[in-house]
């Protein structure tokens, strides 16, 4: 493995983008010397993270009895044009117009999101409403979109992709399907990967073009940036309309069907393990999620101790491995000290220090990553600690995000107000506000100009907070029939 | 699911193009109505099948600690020039020139085959020999290369992908890994898909161009032509040296390490499946590939019975779905006959049969979808018969293809011969030949131009045929030095 000597050289405190930026080159999760902005190399230990973040969410939508399938990433300018009402993604939209030397003879595009790729081949395969419900995920690894800026994992030009696209008799079974979509959230970005969030509806201007109503999980990044996880569109029939997908009904009358599509941010669930859980010395990551989840450093001070100190490791790596555990063993020529801060900046949860006088004691000793607390064990009771230590690492790094998070709701009454705690607050700021139909856009305009980028991010979901009669939107000041959450966002 | 009223109208010995091309759409495994040339959608039914493929081999090479990684799927326009020399792709290759309606400042490409990607990247990663071996792996579903004809599964411009890029401090570990890349061939290819192959060395005009030798299994397809399954390469230190990928050794001294890459080609194992095991009636899959293992139909002749046979069907699905089979009920309103043809279609390969006779006798009749053989059997032993009508069925689907396939091979001692047997043999033609150096290309040539497309597949590897004294190659009457495969590819 490419070393590297030193560790990440600013606090996350200090300076978070370069702590972000140095944690991900340095811990090799990505390589962004790849030479084409926006286009990122995942190297094995960061690949292996976002694979586990793939698996649960595939777990998860299996089990709603989601198929998987896979469609072009390429798109006909035809259905393109055809969405352009829907969701004009035009500038965002690669061309390739050359094979070879030659010019093609029809260009063809790369686009994030699937309708226009998906939609018109749809309209095929349906036609009793027998043939409905239809789920269906693609989960894949490369998609395109052309962006000004990219940061690893959080805005790319190829980021990793995971969507489900649903088609159904009636708008109650789609509405349903949305409340599982918060379940698969709940499930995947909350309990796998400890990452606390609020579900909001966003407001009328933000949602997805073609969408009826878009719902998200939000949460705020160390930066006190929204990081919106995932998506979840209830797309009524507006795509069913544009696209022709029509099913007989019982009466063998054609009627148009309702979709949904969810796309959860395979990447910024990524991005927000690495920021909320690191710390100044690098990676954390839930014990399931982590690429090496115990590493077994030899302490050697003489030479004549060091044959048994590794045959004992020997042992206890075996028993270790067999108990499922991934484990690595670092016998390198390296010094101890040097040891425990590359793995530290790798994340690995748990450390067992194994020197003459464990070897002597029949013990181990245990270090975890997030707190660095040490226990001497036995080794008959290695893997009983082992799954110990797991919870107990795994439940410090929920309760730290969730302490950084949770009470982290500022709440404001005017726009004064809120310009004066976004200089200093990270998290939400909660208002009240006109409204969240098209009528509150020229409020949500303002308030963005006045705070530099501030976001209405929506109404909380599936229970939005009740204004009362003595609230005033933040803005125009008229009877507010909101309570919406201010961000910025990336 | 949108139905397909009627089977294949053609035989598979009849006319096997035709076959294949209604197979693909009628047992929905791809639609190749997305409107692009060469981009197929691939339909649940069959991604199901081809996610099977990618986690076996998934599964192996992990087994061999490769490491997953994600290049991009974009190249510099720089790093693919360098290259030129070694692997002239330039044609195959598209152009990325505009986002949204304006140009790029720096066109990117889009191609197949990772070393114009990885290598330059791989050059910055590894320093001293310590950081060897290097193991990795990509498994994505799309890549693109521009072709002119294309096939579903066999030839496309957007298609399937998987390979692994390792790097050695010696060329004998990455001639072990050429031997590792075999028994993946025999795991997954032989032993999961049932597809017979034989191992070739390439002969060296037909080798990949960066490589010192290619090394591939080929199985023949049911119209004679050669399907290429995998290749593996060595690749010396070409790329090495073409991309400066140096590592100290034990002395401080730098040096190029030595390269191996191998791709087996999911498309192609899945068309092989197709091609090989399927019949006059539809897809046939091994047992623990198929994407549903077991279908229950109802045989309702009377009312006042379906409902006692429907609740004995739900006890009967559910027991199979405890013991982790996937199984289907088909209780949709066609006539059982039908449903019959369109499972078979499918290939599910044991269909149940449950009727009032069932119901009474406490029994289950199971049918084989291989030779359509049925047994009724109590239902207290119907997991067990399940294992045991399983094991037949791959049974009979490996004897099929390898009846197929064994002695399948004519010897021929002239070009004369290999004309005349050509003509309608459908396998490989086994001739004597002068050399598989630089050398013999003149005579692969002629014999490729007499034949309408005759390829040399190269020697036998790992245990090249001896040749006689008498053997004269069949082209151009020298003393032959190989024994060495024909026949036609795609």
């Amino acid at each position: 493995m490419e070393k590297e000597e030193k560790g990440i050289t600013v606090k996350k405190a200090d300076d978070f983008s370069e702590w972000y930026s140095q944690l991900i080159q340095k811990a090799q999760l990505a390589d962004v010397r790849f030479g084409i902005q926006g286009f990122i190399v995942h190297r094995p230990w960061g690949f292996k993270i976002i694979k586990k973040i793939y698996e649960y969410l595939e777990e998860e939508v299996e089990n709603q009895e989601h198929d998987p399938m896979l469609f072009p990433i390429a798109v006909k300018e035809e259905s393109l044009m055809k969405e352009k009402e829907h969701a004009g993604f035009s500038p965002e939209v690669f061309w390739v117009t050359h094979a070879g030397s030659k010019k093609l003879e029809e260009r063809f595009a790369l686009r994030p999101t699937g309708e226009t790729q998906i939609y018109p081949v749809y309209s095929l395969w349906f036609r009793s409403h027998k043939d409905l419900p239809f789920k269906a995920y693609q989960s894949r690894h490369t998609v395109f979109r052309n962006e000004m800026t990219t940061r690893p994992f959080l805005r790319g030009r190829e980021f990793a992709f995971f969507e489900t696209h649903n088609v159904y008799n009636t708008h109650k079974e789609a509405l349903d399907q949305i409340k599982l979509d918060l379940k698969t959230c709940d499930e995947v970005i909350r309990k796998k990967a400890k990452i606390p969030f609020l579900y909001f509806k966003r407001p009328a201007w933000d949602k997805f073009k073609g969408a009826d109503n878009t719902f998200t999980p939000d949460t705020i990044m160390p930066d006190g940036k929204r990081n919106q996880l995932a998506s979840t569109h209830d797309l009524g029939t507006n795509f069913a309309e544009a696209y022709d997908i029509r099913v007989t009904d019982e009466k063998e009358k054609k009627k148009y069907v309702w979709q949904t599509c969810f796309g959860p941010g395979v990447w910024r669930i990524m991005a927000a393990i690495i920021a909320i859980h690191g710390d100044d010395k690098g990676l954390i990551v839930p014990f399931d999620m982590a690429p090496k989840q115990v590493v077994i450093i030899p302490i050697i001070f003489k030479n004549k101790t060091a044959k048994e100190v590794m045959n004992y490791i020997k042992i206890i790596e075996k028993k270790i491995a067999k108990a499922d555990f991934k484990v690595i063993v670092d016998s390198s020529d390296n010094k101890p000290g040097f040891k425990f801060n590359h793995w530290e900046l790798f994340g690995v949860p748990l450390r067992i220090e194994v020197g003459p006088k464990e070897v002597a004691d029949k013990k181990v000793t245990i270090a975890r990553r997030t707190d660095g607390n040490k226990t001497t064990v036995k080794a008959t009771d290695i893997i009983k600690e082992i799954k110990k230590q797991a919870k107990e690492l795994d439940s410090q790094i929920w309760k730290n995000a969730q302490k950084n998070f949770d009470h982290n709701t500022r709440d404001a009454k005017t726009l004064d107000d809120v310009k004066k705690i976004m200089k200093t607050h990270r998290g939400f700021i909660r208002i009240p506000f006109c409204s969240v139909d098209k009528d509150g856009e020229e409020c949500a305009e303002i308030l963005k100009a006045e705070t530099q980028g501030g976001n209405i991010c929506g109404t909380l979901y599936p229970k939005p907070e009740q204004v009362s009669k003595n609230d005033k939107c933040a803005v125009c000041k008229k009877q507010a029939k909101e309570i919406v959450y201010v961000a910025k966002s990336y």
